[in-house]
């Protein structure tokens, strides 16, 4: 259904129709489709969607939409839809509100779900914890199939929470049990024949980043997570894992290109002003980092004064070692970043870094000394800007891959140590570096 | 289990122990323990796993290790671990291998395996139908669940796959049905008032990309892959999903960075000459295009030379530039990557990036004006430093935005239209900007 089409049938009312369509819509579909429509149609429709679904679509709607359909709401109707909503997107959901409307909102909802959503709303953001949502199976060992099977039946919560099910005793937890096993065994099989004691489970305070990690690892459906002392507190499922993986890798691409913005706004969705705040951090920084490379060069006033020809070669410098370095940079990046490279490698990465630097050097130094030596027939040249690029190229993949892992040594985030500050340094060096040989090679 | 524990036992002849601890390890770390053994431990302790389970480790292991391991392995014992892998693990496998191994080895498999896999190997490489496994439960519509549950426990496949049933009517698929609702209904319940049909489902000819971002809009356990006359081939499970996101995410950020590597294998384990050929293409084109800048600045020999101070500022101007359109250009291409922002919105994102490159610009040829005038006493300065940052700001996001839309709109992956090949292309437009700004204020 397209918004054309909605508009349509609301302008002729006919409601039945559109609640016919609603219902066979998905909700990440319809949050999108609700998008469109302004204040006072997206009320109308919002409250012709199904209770249950519409708690889900509002965990899909963003900020904007969600305030303009607040707005139009009770105190109460608002409530109500918190109490719908599985405990996590509640938490996301009320994480962006004002602290006396969230006050407001817990007085209003139903006590169990109250309590779970303070207990969320007590983890550090990005943790496990934040993450979690505290409806999941709950088995014991001297349950059968038949009663596990009678609990889910009773508890009734999201499919994909009910996957994997947890075998506690006295809160801590023992095993897990999947619902595949469930489905092919008799009902009087005995939970404890069925659980296998060895899973993989992550703390509370274990950050996101780690979590997302454990399911992109061991491909896992769920993951238990434990409180300090062992036992099970919630769980984190696959789909809010994908979502963390997106997220996590976004933001490391924006830090890598110097963006320092935090919010989860879209592109388009984002103030020019807030576009602009998140660039102008680094980009001022790193403005006035230049003009070291600037004074550098302007000591060499003499240098170029008597062969120009000299500062024809800047830039083409400065961009190859940008280059190579962010090459390296990246590799290292991304490689800490899904846990392929750790820290005890440092070692085989700079050998590896360095052999790769001189293959890569020689062939771009001769490449250009030819080039120059036919262009401008002059062997001096070419042999200065042969041995600076051999230089700059393997200093810039150096900074380029021990930057990213110092970072994370010192708990940064290597994703800062990218391009644009690796470029900024790599410049000074490799001006340095031009201007010496020059001089030293032309007798200046 | 260390690796230095493991072989204490071996070389104690402890194999009943060893057998009793890789039973309770899960795959994925089994495959990294087998990593760090040579090939005559890892043959030995290889054959002490499980068949089953020695399959998914092979599965997990890299090309190396495999190589390794099947060189100690007959034509028989190599057909019969295919045989126990899923054929989508088996695909991805013999993939890599050689033609004529693989005409072998499908000779000695089973029938039913061999069709499997010689149909997924029939699909393009990043396609959906070479993604997909065709292992899935295949249910009918006047089906109970009773009968439901009989044939989940007969075909008795991996977990992940029995938790979406597909109704299939003439291999069309009609409807399906969760594993939750089989588990919470009588055993008498049909199939049919069971199941939905409104669902999500990929062509066996979409991009790999495509369907791990429906798994990221939807939050999927499993996608049902049609072919062209809808006809339900395989399924594509969450866990190859993450796989795929993560591969063509760590893909984009390396076209980013200027690197043209397209092999899987982990960074270390790339050799020194690898690394270089990935590297070296990029570097060669963007250094003889950034000479392109240095002849233009070549021709501004008489204007350095009347005032050398204008050489000083080109790092900072280069860099601005380069730092500017690569702030845009990721925006953009993480925005198309995710699906968030479309060719459509090309006029919003225009706009946008019109206005942020305008508050950015002014406010950095303010702050830059000023240091300029403090430090140099020179009006006419500050004042070509200041007019050059913004039209150079400008220029700079204008085509870091359109460059990565233009390159999704002819069908290439924006990714390439990143922070490299934007900043060459801006240096050569700072520079011109720079240069006839200078020539005009200092009258030159």
């Amino acid at each position: 259904m397209t918004n054309k089409v909605l508009m349509t049938l609301l302008h002729d009312k006919k409601y039945k129709s559109i609640h016919e369509v609603l219902s066979v819509y998905n909700p990440v579909d319809l949050a999108d489709l609700l998008e469109t429509l302004d204040a006072q149609h997206l009320a109308v429709v919002f409250r012709m969607i199904e209770k249950e679904k519409a708690a889900e679509v509002f965990a899909y709607m963003d900020n904007d939409q969600r305030q303009l359909l607040l707005d139009t709401f009770s105190m109460e109707e608002t409530a109500e839809l918190l109490d719908a909503m599985s405990a996590d997107d509640a938490v996301d959901f009320l994480e962006d509100m004002p602290a006396n409307v969230v006050t407001h909102l817990l007085e209003k909802i139903d006590w169990t779900t109250r309590s779970a959503i303070n207990r969320l709303l007590q983890y550090p953001e990005d943790s496990a914890g934040s993450m979690m949502t505290v409806e999941f199976i709950e088995l014991h060992r001297e349950m059968n199939v038949q009663q596990a099977l009678d609990k889910i039946r009773r508890v009734g919560i999201d499919s994909e929470t009910v996957y994997t099910c947890y075998v506690v005793e006295r809160h801590k937890l023992e095993g897990i049990v999947t619902a595949k096993d469930l489905m092919i065994h008799d009902g009087d099989t005995k939970i404890s024949d069925l659980m296998t004691d060895t899973f993989i489970s992550v703390h509370t305070t274990d950050d996101q980043e780690f979590v997302a990690n454990q399911f992109r690892r061991y491909g896992l459906i769920a993951i238990p997570v434990l409180d300090s002392e062992g036992c099970i507190v919630g769980i984190v499922t696959f789909d809010d894992a994908i979502d963390v993986l997106t997220e996590e890798t976004t933001e490391d691409m924006h830090k890598m290109a110097a963006l320092t913005s935090n919010n989860e706004e879209s592109y388009l969705k984002t103030s020019v002003l807030q576009h602009a705040k998140s660039r102008i951090v680094w980009l001022m920084i790193l403005m006035f980092s230049a003009t070291i490379t600037g004074t550098i060069i302007a000591g060499y006033e003499d240098a170029f004064a008597a062969i120009p020809l000299l500062v024809a070669f800047i830039p083409m410098l400065m961009d190859t070692g940008g280059n190579c370095g962010s090459q390296s940079s990246t590799l290292i990046i991304r490689g800490l970043a899904v846990g392929e490279l750790q820290f005890s490698d440092t070692l085989k990465i700079i050998w590896k870094e360095f052999r790769v630097a001189t293959v890569v050097s020689v062939a771009l130094a001769i490449a250009n000394g030819i080039r120059i030596y036919i262009m401008y027939g002059n062997m001096q040249m070419a042999m200065v800007i042969a041995i600076s690029l051999i230089l700059t190229v393997i200093v810039a993949k150096m900074v380029g891959c021990l930057l990213p892992i110092a970072a994370k040594r010192c708990h940064l985030d290597p994703a800062i140590m990218a391009s644009p500050l690796i470029t900024t340094i790599v410049d000074t060096c490799s001006i340095i570096i031009y201007f010496r040989i020059a001089t030293l090679i032309f007798a200046l």
